[in-house]
């Protein structure tokens, strides 16, 4: 099955309905419900875990954009949100424009909002310029995240959700929450028939300098990414465990009780990968999946309710 | 208690963060569960009536948002993604402005992608040229909207969710859609303890002929606001009920099986609205609040597996 094929298997089975645009889709109920009982599921695995849990964007000030170094890496993937910039007094003009055909998009000015561009990132903001307690901090988050790459493979998305749960705190600290979670992460993904692996890797960073990035982060092994077949046997990422060293904490000012520019780490599962790998896996009738897997995920219960 | 002190009472009580602009809200794990909790009866009480039934967003083709007539209606309030326009070989250029603190948004361009305007805009383009079947169509939806509009009152976020009913047909059939959610509507919210009323409305059109549309609007009351109190005693829209006429059947050729162009008409329920009303009138601890009201959104249920 190629990942062309799955698409329109998708499309013709109705769990995904086109967007107009490579990479932008509607969802059905039915993958609603899979992708939210992934996220469940995770966050039942991490219950107690965290002090502070919330679900973010799906915009973010730009400045944490800016902040958290993504233009620099990222500048081909970011989204910001552009508006009209004119008064009333321009709105005439404009529209005269609109009826004529002419590129409106020119009165457009973009404005302090951004798309979030990853599950963690807006969290740092909330915490700048704080002392962390002794044993750091545990945030879970659930972030709608964008990624300006269009491609007709359902499995990259330009709009999708990630469940995250990250550490601020101590470098040993960090690591330690990144490797627990990894192990945990294949564990949780496996339990749900998934034949997953855990491979080093690196982020995509853009450009000549980007490669330079690339290949440090591998040698250091700072991320690791849990891989399965999503949209074809050829496997991807679903997960994704990465140690930021102390990235974050220096351009956000978080600082640990010594003083220290806290390091971070955080662990994201990407809910509408994982909600493709099992219709991949099991087929794309949820209701005639593996009991045990319908089970782990609660979906039974989640069709009393919704 | 006005809205900005139950804006402060929110972010005090951890149910919304502070996303660092105004309307932009990170939202507590008890805020979502009420938020999606709504989605969930809303969508019970209009169950096995639509025939598709999709989430939306949280993008949508630009090309939707100028379809849809929205962006001559509400230039003010569109939000269009951007980003860099550039290549590999401008991105040493770009780092170095980055650096020098030059505003790095001059490289960003208008993409294709647009934010969601309205709950019901991007179901039109998946009928577009078609004819609808006699007894014309019903599609639920559930979409992430975005206005441009900041504001210190929780009541009016940037990013914010509704959950639609949308019909396609007669006229007869879009003006009975919309009475009888109307009607349903105004019961569902009244059943969770709201002090709700239903007011004839118009939508906040731009400039001067923006006054007259909104003027012709009242005239033929197309527009209806369930209103209750949501930050304040002031009471304001948590639910709209709209008929379009033919405006929507006309701009994306939607036509009935007489050849005409589709009437539509839809209801929608702002989810994170609802769920501030709900708060502001049972207090910010939905555990303690009437045991009828936890029942009716199925909160019970729902804690066992979020």
């Amino acid at each position: 099955m190629s990942a062309e094929g799955f698409r329109e298997e998708l499309l013709s089975a109705g769990l995904l309905a086109d967007g107009g645009l490579a990479g932008v889709y509607h969802r059905s109920f039915e993958f609603e419900r899979v992708a939210v009982a992934v996220g469940a599921y995770v966050s039942r695995a991490g219950r107690g875990e965290a002090s502070r849990r919330l679900y973010l964007g799906p915009v973010q000030a730009r400045t944490t954009l800016e902040g958290s170094g993504y233009v620099t890496s990222f500048p081909n993937l970011v989204g910001v949100v552009s508006s009209f910039a004119g008064t009333e007094s321009d709105v005439p003009a404009f529209l005269e424009e609109l009826e004529a055909g002419v590129d409106w998009t020119d009165r457009l000015a973009p404005t302090d909002i951004a798309l979030c561009s990853a599950g963690c990132h807006p969290i740092y903001p909330l915490v700048a310029g704080t002392t962390l307690p002794d044993a750091g901090e545990r945030v879970e988050v659930q972030t709608w995240c964008f990624r300006h790459e269009p491609s007709p493979d359902p499995a990259r998305m330009q709009t999708f959700r990630q469940h995250e749960f990250v550490y601020l705190g101590s470098a040993d600290g960090a690591v330690d929450h990144r490797d627990r979670w990894l192990e945990q992460g294949r564990e949780l993904l496996g339990a749900l028939g998934l034949e997953v692996s855990a491979v080093v890797a690196n982020d995509p960073f853009f450009g000549r300098t980007g490669r330079l990035l690339a290949a440090n982060q591998r040698t250091k092994e700072l991320k690791f990414e849990l891989v399965a077949p999503i949209s074809s046997a050829t496997p991807g990422a679903i997960s994704s465990a990465n140690y930021h060293e102390d990235h974050f904490g220096d351009a956000f000012d978080i600082r640990t009780a010594d003083g220290q520019a806290a390091h971070t780490a955080c662990i994201g599962f990407g809910l509408e990968r994982i909600a493709l790998s099992l219709f991949l896996r099991h087929g794309l009738r949820d209701e005639a999946w593996p009991s045990e897997v319908r089970t782990r995920l609660a979906l039974d219960v989640d069709e009393e309710v919704r």
